[in-house]
């Protein structure tokens, strides 16, 4: 296959640095779509199956949430992205009129093929799921689903395809995501297939390419400094709208954030760059100042289905509202914050609804977890701008 | 026990008729709490834990929602009245500043002890559940927590007192709800033990009784309609500020409403009358020509986590989501209403919702079916005004 060497036009988007910090790679700016502007650094949410665990889009707007995903594996198979086109795409079809990403569907497929998705990105062993990756060749993935084991394909034109009918703003490349467990030689072969598959996706999108589109290169390499700067470079040189870090990063922080600070050099100056599935408030601070603009993780609403709430300042960033200790508190999570679900309900009545199994008690904490976080975001532009990060971080982390 | 003979005040209360229908016992009127006056007929959601099924006190009032109950039985076994107390009543607890009931606790005692409360209302003949009444003597019923297995006890001193903690609006004397399947004679000794019950509840609740809250008597005799006029005369002629029908109301339409006519005379004329656990929407049109001024029960929210829409004339007053009808339908599930939920979110989105297990799907037909609920209870009001309830019967039943 030969490379793509076209340009590519983005008029409906664009990126903007309107600060940056002196003493590290940490900036502010602003990212356009044609569903609104927003200010980086910020926080995608997760909406999986089109919808955001618990919480209606005028409750993430009521959170003061600015962007969302939708991952395009889950909706491949329910309803299909036939349909979400059919009803209009998937801004429509979810009711959420801002700025939208989906991923190519090639993380779900190939993290289910090897383990959880956490445990990809965060560098973890495991044996469990690993019958629904069926194959992976240099065309693709063949995959069972989840839902009824039919057979199903996933490759950069049927990706592009299919990210194309449900209309996100923000889409990614194919690549593939490496397990942490396998060798530094099949990272490298894998890594140069997301790169062949990095142009089929260009080839693929420009051949629809409307405008309404903008495509993320995706910086492969595992925990290999040398791959990942060799990604970075082949992203950084074709005409992707944006940077996005993908892949195993590793086991521990130092190991992440070592990654981030091998690209930084070689991303793409003007591009906004964004971390896929990577998020805790921590993960937030450190990443900014290796010019990170975009982060997205489940775990805002994933650790509220468990009970934990998100507290600025608390150890290991949340409580857990299932405690004893909550049992008679008549105090709200957060009364300095402007939502009703962080300054209404007292942690007695939140903890009787989460023993009781009441949906209220996870809708409650879910909201109160995304406005945590954007007010997070908030905060963190401020303090980039005011240069005023550390700071902050004190505010925020408890260490 | 001697009789109950005093006279009770309930300043802080009031029911006026402000208007009644000439051709049945139709009537509009106004129902006045220390938490706000409502309009009758109304209906009475139900929120067993301290929490309507996955809504938020907000998302009740967006959907118009007046008034909301809370059942003692659950909450005295969690989080406990004295916590509720503690947390300043269930009003601040659960974040509702509205008119509030609940019921004694006694139905919940019963019904687990006999079959599913659903089955009493109805007469369906069960023996599931029998294991969690242990007893029931002149003085109460002992039975053990659904939760833990802990044996506890209720009776009508226990049950004011839970009640006065918890702080409702409205409140309900204890009783014994027999099962459709005992005999007459048990059915008459168990009214006339309701009735001794009674007098025990009004002097329990007068001991402290301080404006706050208004006692409803409760009317019950089973199927058998001499003992049911036997219970009316009985309340009517006691202190308390409204009336409940309560208890077994037999196996078929006709039976129940035929309870309804056999009371309608010896009803106390100017207090509201209560229509224990019913309220599908044939219901409340035939009831309300009997004097009935206030219904609960579960089925809007219930039907709402099984995929059912309630929708204004449609077949069995529902419509079924889950069904691959809906799978590609545009539609929302109301165009004409107020409420982005049933306005803005297409019947294929809510069919993917539910079929996914997506919460967000539960709640948006949750919050829909309980706005239809009000709606058609302004509409009665309407109509019983005008004289035109026939003709509203009509547009809301397919018969």
């Amino acid at each position: 296959m030969s490379e793509f060497n076209k340009n590519i036009e983005y008029p409906g988007f664009g990126f903007e640095v309107t600060h940056q910090d002196e003493n590290s790679g940490a900036r502010v700016g602003k990212l356009s779509t044609p569903h609104g502007v927003i200010e980086t650094p910020n926080y995608i949410f997760c909406g999986t199956k089109a919808s955001i665990k618990n919480l209606s889009p005028y409750q993430m707007k009521e959170a003061q949430t600015d962007i969302i995903l939708a991952n395009t594996y889950h909706l491949m198979i329910q309803p299909t992205a036939d349909i979400v086109e059919k009803m209009g795409g998937l801004h429509k079809f979810m009711n959420w009129n801002g700025p939208l990403l989906t991923d190519s569907g090639g993380f779900q497929v190939f993290s289910m093929g090897h383990g959880t998705c956490a445990d990809e990105i965060k560098g973890r062993n495991t044996t469990a799921k690993k019958e629904s990756l069926l194959k992976i060749t240099e065309d693709g993935a063949v995959f069972k689903s989840y839902r009824d084991g039919q057979k199903l394909k996933l490759n950069p034109e049927i990706s592009m395809k299919l990210q194309r009918q449900l209309g996100a703003d923000l889409i990614m490349q194919m690549d593939e995501c490496t397990a942490y467990q396998v060798t530094r030689d099949y990272t490298a072969r894998s890594m140069e297939m997301s790169m062949r598959w990095g142009d089929r996706s260009l080839t693929a999108f420009d051949e629809t390419h409307d405008g309404s589109q903008g495509l993320y290169g995706i910086v492969q390499g595992g925990i290999y400094h040398d791959l990942r700067k060799t990604s970075a470079e082949y992203v950084a040189d074709r005409p992707f709208f944006g940077t996005a870090v993908g892949g195993c990063l590793g086991g521990s922080d130092e190991e992440m954030y070592g990654i981030l600070e091998a690209i930084q050099s070689l991303n793409h100056p003007t591009r906004p760059i964004h971390f896929l599935g990577i998020g805790r408030i921590k993960d937030v601070f450190e990443s900014v100042k290796y010019g990170i603009d975009t982060f997205d993780c489940v775990m805002p609403t994933r650790i509220a289905r468990h009970g934990m709430a998100l507290i600025k300042g608390a150890k290991n960033e949340r409580i857990n509202l299932i405690n004893t200790r909550y049992k008679e508190d008549p105090e709200p999570l957060d009364a300095s914050m402007d939502l009703p679900c962080s300054t209404e309900y007292s942690k007695a009545y939140i903890h009787h609804l989460l023993k009781a199994g009441e949906m209220l008690g996870y809708q409650i904490v879910s909201q109160h977890n995304v406005a945590v976080i954007n007010q997070l975001m908030r905060e963190v532009r401020e303090a980039i701008k005011e240069g005023s990060l550390e700071a902050l971080r004190k505010e925020w982390l408890c260490d």
